[in-house]
């Protein structure tokens, strides 16, 4: 019966600009006996990983005009705006709230932009933890977006290493021997939001380990395969 | 330390019209030597829902017309139409392709439409273990559908009983004390991609059990939380 496992990563120190997350990562599974496996996907919240890269920068929360040019900054295009809400799609093509800038979790005065390469992020916390821990893992930087037609948010992956952000059935066959049409799976996307409920907003859990996934689905993979090219999408 | 399992309910026979679902879950769960536990989540796939409520009815799938027809039928609004491919609002107030109409794992020249009322699938289900397993468990009806803007598929929750299916964090706080806003997460749609991920498209696992969620998230819902009223949405 295969049986899937998420547990948080917990006790990880505050991060800084210039921390390495996977000495990190690998210090705090240790310390809680859970040291990583090969197969193991670690899903990191964008948060700590743009703390790292030094992606928090002042933002005076109070100065709509200043909150206002910095989304812009972060925007390739525009595609909505309610009050306060604004729905662009960023410059790795997500579409988001607010280009992804965020003030929770950081000191007042100062915003978290998203990583500049989310892919090469997730890539850079891969091999540490391979070169530290001996463990072939896969990892994936997510992020807490909103959806089109549905209430609440969800995390969905926007870096990827190691694991196919999207697996494609098609040519398999279903139970009664027809090849399945069409059936494109987001599986980095699951796994993210899979991940969130073992974390929690308000707590403190920086990342979560995910045990247990189909052994086919770990391949060299981009989260750019999850961006539906703006020609393809009837929603822009 | 905080952990989820998820693991799927095999060896389930074939559903037929007037099957109790209850009984056939409860029977494989004891079969494979995991029975229910109260404060398990118990993921049901519509198709199974569908064909035990006699939801599946015959089309001729080299008619393009009656598929119209059929899809129309189904939906409250059409969206957008590109070539085969329809997007619409169900009467539920779901936005997906095609209504929500499956040929996937039926018999040929058969279709399955969505359940007529999912949380009542969803309660019933869940009323017949607390009766047959002496388990209050929560249930979530979940389907397969399409996003705006991201490739590929993900499982949402269309039928909840006895779990949030969104969960309000306004109120709570961050690591810096400052209150959360607007941070509604939609549990149950994340449940349900989770579940996907030990399920497969292609394999005949029709239910998905995931224990270990957080207690406070147990109460009565619908699924009707996670419809994004058509005011409100910025992409309709």
């Amino acid at each position: 019966m295969a049986a899937l496992r998420l547990f948080p990563i917990e006790g990880v120190p505050e991060v800084e600009p210039g921390d390495v997350l996977a000495e990190m990562l690998v210090a705090a599974a240790m310390e809680q006996g859970t040291p990583f496996e090969p197969q193991d996907c670690v899903v990191v919240t964008q948060k700590i990983v743009s703390k790292a890269e030094g992606r928090v920068v002042p933002l005076d929360a109070g100065d709509p005009e200043a909150r206002r040019a910095m989304i812009e900054a972060e925007s390739a295009r525009v595609l909505r705006r309610r009050d306060e809400l604004v729905i662009s799609e960023t410059r790795h093509g997500f579409v988001c709230a607010n280009a992804g800038i965020d003030l929770s979790n950081v000191d007042d005065g100062y915003a978290a932009l998203l990583p500049i390469d989310p892919d090469r992020s997730a890539r850079v916390v891969r091999d540490g933890i391979r070169a530290l821990a001996g463990a072939d893992v896969a990892v994936i930087v997510s992020d807490t977006f909103g959806r089109a037609w549905r209430v609440g948010l969800t995390d969905v992956a926007i870096g990827v290493a190691g694991l196919a952000a999207v697996v494609d059935l098609r040519g398999q066959f279903d139970t009664r021997g027809r090849e399945l049409q069409v059936t494109e799976i987001a599986l980095a996307d699951e796994i993210a939001g899979a991940a969130e409920l073992v974390k929690g907003k308000a707590s403190n859990v920086p990342a979560v380990v995910v045990r247990g996934l189909d052994p086919a689905w770990f391949r060299e993979a981009s989260a750019r395969e999850l961006v539906r090219p703006p020609a393809e999408d009837l929603f822009r």
